[in-house]
């Protein structure tokens, strides 16, 4: 039987970049920073699981708690843990809703892990995977694991199956950077998947995934040429890059100026690049800032290391 | 300028198997046995490259030197090296023909480091391979390199492009086994291209693609549950798999018996297995070849290690 061990819990929960240009649907990772704040604490007063504050949404998000992916992610934990304690969610936004850098599944990865630590682990933190992505199912219909896979387990996340979820952590080079530009315009996930086509070439198919294979051996064996040659997309991308103005040119700049690779942040509109370093990342982030401010498109520029940890427990009152 | 070394140069040129079920024209591995043996001498009677003898093809192979892939393969590479000095090839094949094996792929590997050695190496073994796949795509039509890869440079190639062609070798597990069973039929690899779609659902192809990453993250962490559970072809193995009679039982029988995976080899019609070791393989191959007997079909079984060397010199002659 669960029960409470903490009064209440604090979790950082990162923003991730999924598909990773060749990757899509099957990989991700977990960025130092934007991310969000969630904490969950016991609610004295019943049963259930409530939302009761968020902010950083401009009051976009939902307090339903049957609609906000962190309480449907911890309804859906409790479920299966056949816990009927109430507690009661605070959401604290702290990066930019449908900008591809994975909002919905960081509160949702937040709010789960946060939930598990407040009845002192019952699970494993893998193990609550499912439930993030039962959230996800519930935000954008499909049960995808790419953003919330690396935010609750860090790292460069590859998803082998969603199905029967197969969910592997890879190495990769040491000092790799991630820079990520988010131009001031909102495309909405369910948008960007209805403009993709059902049915693909067979030829192109077999390019993504000598690319999705190049990818993975790349990081694995800290090839940064091959991560290059292989962080390419050739299904996806030239599909959804045209919802977003100055692509092209952003992603031209950032391997100009040294990136490894650069593509969109899942789907858009934030563009991502990968550097060897930190120096690196410094000036692929100000050209790729530039040509957005060169066609007069507002961004916010983030950049980081990969985050190692994932979603983390800030602080515990007990 | 290139000039000969050597007075004849025997070489060992294996078969490979090529698409390792999700793999589908990016992967191959290659045999310990069968494999073809190759003797390239000089011609002192004139220029050109003929072929000379063929054994062990029931006189299936053409003489023609502009069509048997050994000499097209020695043509391509004596080409770029602007070389004009007269050979003659002897093929002798110690593999099934049409099997799915990489057949005409291990003459153009063995054909084309046989020449090279005889020049004294004048390029690097990876550097020959453009030239194998010349010939591939004479006698197929596409130049593909999941056979002469593998049979050239030994070990699991993993091809993340043919076009400037990008080929890399993957660590795998140390005992890793191959059994193959060649049931005695005949499937012309042309035939069994013309036979796939064109287009595929993304659906599939994202869980190709899933797989495909997921083994070569397998084979690289040597995690053969891992290899196991992405060793599943949702796009090529239920279209070729019904030209070989018996498939689903011997690949459940292999399965059954303890293979790592099991799938078509190539095009087919050979079957093939991983096992983790010889003592599975040898239980595997049985159970394989007991399948294919029960409903009559007579089949031939090899069993090797992955072989790490690819093709080999055997003999020089000064």
């Amino acid at each position: 039987m669960s029960e409470f061990k903490y009064k209440e819990v604090r979790v950082f929960a990162p923003a991730s970049v999924a598909n990773v240009s060749c990757g899509f649907d099957v990989m991700g990772f977990a960025l130092g920073t934007p991310g969000d704040e969630i904490i969950v604490r016991q609610n004295p007063e019943g049963e259930g699981v409530t939302i009761n504050k968020v902010t950083g949404d401009e009051g976009v998000l939902p307090l339903d708690a049957d609609k906000n992916t962190a309480s449907v992610a911890v309804q859906a934990l409790f479920r299966s843990l056949g816990f009927d304690g109430g507690v009661a969610i605070e959401v604290h936004k702290q990066m930019p809703l449908g900008s591809g850098l994975g909002s919905s599944a960081a509160s949702a990865a937040g709010a789960v892990l946060a939930a598990n630590h407040l009845l002192g682990n019952p699970l494993a933190r893998k193990a609550l995977l499912p439930f993030a992505a039962e959230a996800e199912k519930a935000a954008c219909g499909t049960a995808h694991y790419d953003n919330v896979g690396p935010s609750l387990l860090g790292g460069f996340v590859f998803i082998r199956s969603s199905e029967a979820p197969d969910i592997l952590n890879l190495s990769y080079p040491e000092n790799l950077h991630a820079v990520v530009v988010h131009p001031q315009i909102e495309i909405k996930t369910g948008d960007t998947r209805k403009i993709l086509r059902n049915d693909i070439q067979l030829g192109k198919a077999v390019k993504q995934w000598g690319n999705v294979g190049g990818l993975v051996a790349g990081l694995m064996t800290k090839d940064l040429d091959l991560m290059a040659r292989s962080m390419e997309d050739v299904i996806i991308e030239p599909i959804r890059s045209v919802l977003i103005p100055g692509y092209d040119a952003v992603k031209k700049a950032a391997l100009d100026a040294g990136a490894i690779g650069a593509g969109i942040a899942g789907s858009g509109p934030s563009i991502f690049a990968l550097t060897a370093d930190r120096q690196i990342a410094e000036k692929v982030s100000k050209r790729m800032k530039a040509e957005l401010d060169g066609i007069g498109l507002p961004s916010d520029e983030y950049i980081s290391e990969i985050n190692t940890k994932g979603s983390k427990v800030i602080d515990v009152k007990s």
